[in-house]
């Protein structure tokens, strides 16, 4: 194949890959029809009306660029989080925040810390900026604080990764363990504290923006994709001092916000009535997702996401058959990607004719097994 | 101010900055309402109402994320230029693509060769990854081809930038010269030929598909924010060898594609016959910009985009006035950044509201310099 022959060595040693299958993607290779779309942690309740209608209002302006500085949403969340406007940066989602920190911290060879089964992506972006993933293993399915803080004081790193609630297991800790751990990091290394799922997370699981506002070793990460119903919008945030939320201006791409985009979730976030909601349908879902499961004979985890991970009790073959099984009935759902977490499948919340269509597939494709 | 102390040296040595203040930034700075939004090169004439029928279709499935494999855009792109989908990367907009391929070929202290005064977005992707500028002037307001491979020849630079047309100064080359220019290049040096304004430009200006798509060291960009008006859709494509394209899968942020901007693009391509509507809209503009200037004893340059230089025939100083002097009134524009160019200042092509206000303005704000 014709290339150009001069990437840099650290672009040459990297596979051109797609860290996620999308469900489009299954269904163009596999021929199938995704009929239950539960398995990308996206949410089907859907954006509220409000946001249709903002929408479809600022399609008329979609000839112009979206404003670079994102003054009217670093406002409207800083009103709605309870800190300055100046503390915020704004991504084309999470993923492109992450890519941009990274970016900010790592030179190739440096260490960075996370958990090992942890979000794909980030490892794919520590990677693509050539970062020595170390990584620490899941204690009962969820991050090990413990473990995580004593790898940092081993290693040095740069940046050290942790998402609460967790994905892919949903799994939580409460707000001052998270704390505890942030203010135990040495001042040279970054905590991304991914906030990703917080909508959705319990009471007390995390910390108050007061908490760690003043700690500029610490960038929570936080997105309309999942509660807020927008992930094909493509918003996320990032929050932390002045200073540091600063540095995104020093690298990222000012015009890559699309104007709709924003449009919409600033009517997302005034719209905190539907937001409760979806959030109680997400509650009565997971539920669902749980009862379906034992009716089954496997294990649903707690979950403080948009999610159930449940541990099917055998091994990675296993649950990956169950995946490929639905897929044939239409249900799209992923797993973890690595043992011993793999032991598990991963369903995301859903309307009811999703949670139908799973509760009879799953138990023709057990059988099969 | 509190900020985290270990960003890599060459983060340290970068300014936060936006490259182009936005008009509501300019709006918010100085109190002023902007009437005639003519100075980004946006496109006020409006997507087609077939377009903004697809956004409104979209909305409804805006919870979920954009195909990663950007399928459906790359076929029909593919269709639509004659060419194969593996030929093609897209990405949010041609801004993204271009930090993206800086990223692909540039380590820190190497070459880079652009004219000196062309795109600052470029300029910033390449100081963001430690490149060094080597800069070329624009003679007779042209980007000089042959400075251009003398530069190429003398640095042996893994990149060089090359727009055509231009953009600040919306001249343009033949076709010829500039594949001749490309097959001119050392194997080591790839291009990056930026066409933005290419559906603007007159006929044999623009190179065939075929006449640079088997050359691995060229990346043609093109996108959907100028004539195809959905600048706030961040809609960009890359062109060139399988090879070449599949690197942007290295580094790209996957899921950075709003899904509703892509349902946008899908539509706006397939409504040639509104593009055609609109080019014919945009020269009759330009025609109208370049009367408005001669009435007014300033010297419209030829253009082959959707916006017009005009030479006002002094020093940077007077351009300046005259900019500032327009937005008192609400037209915003903008103007080159460097000198020689920015004895000019750069007019958006525009309805007639926009022109009608730019006319009534113009000699108002002449008067007072």
């Amino acid at each position: 194949m014709s290339t150009f022959s001069r990437f840099t060595p650290l672009i040459q040693s990297l596979p051109a890959t797609v860290p996620f299958v999308g469900p489009e993607a299954i269904e163009r290779n596999r021929g199938l029809e995704v009929k239950a779309r539960i398995g990308a942690n996206e949410n089907g309740f859907g954006p509220a009306p409000s946001v249709l209608r903002a929408i479809t209002e600022a399609a008329l302006e979609t000839w112009k660029y979206n404003d670079p500085e994102n003054y009217a949403l670093k406002q409207a969340l800083a009103a709605h989080l309870g800190c300055q406007p100046q503390d915020l940066a704004i991504g084309e989602g999470i993923d492109s925040l992450l890519g941009q920190i990274v970016r900010l911290v790592i030179d190739p060879g440096m260490p960075v810390v996370t958990s090992f089964g942890a979000y794909p992506t980030f490892n794919f972006h520590v990677n693509g900026f050539g970062g020595r993933l170390v990584t620490v293993p899941y204690v009962n399915d969820r991050e090990d604080l413990d473990g995580l803080l004593a790898a940092v004081r081993r290693e040095n790193p740069p940046l050290v990764y942790f998402a609460n609630p967790d994905n892919p297991m949903g799994s939580w800790w409460d707000a001052d363990s998270v704390v505890a751990f942030a203010r135990a990091l040495p001042e040279t290394t970054l905590l991304i504290l991914d906030e990703a799922y917080c909508e959705t997370a319990p009471e007390g699981s995390t910390p108050h923006i007061d908490a760690l506002i003043d700690q500029p070793n610490v960038i929570r990460t936080r997105t309309f994709s999942k509660a807020y119903g927008l992930a094909g919008a493509r918003i996320g945030y990032a929050i932390s001092t002045p200073g540091t939320a600063a540095a995104f201006d020093k690298i990222r791409n000012h015009f890559g916000m699309a104007r709709i985009s924003t449009a919409a979730a600033l009517a997302a976030l005034e719209d905190q009535a539907y937001l409760g909601e979806v959030l109680e349908n997400i509650r009565l879902s997971r539920e669902r997702i749980g009862g379906i499961a034992r009716k089954n004979g496997l294990v649903p985890l707690p979950s403080a996401t948009n999610f159930v991970a449940i541990d099917c009790g055998r091994d990675g073959a296993y649950s990956k058959a169950i995946v490929d099984g639905l897929m044939e009935h239409g249900v799209f759902i992923r797993r973890p990607g690595i043992a011993p977490l793999n032991r598990c499948i991963r369903i995301s919340a859903g309307p009811e004719a999703d949670m139908a269509l799973l509760e009879e597939a799953l138990p023709q494709v057990l059988k099969t097994l």
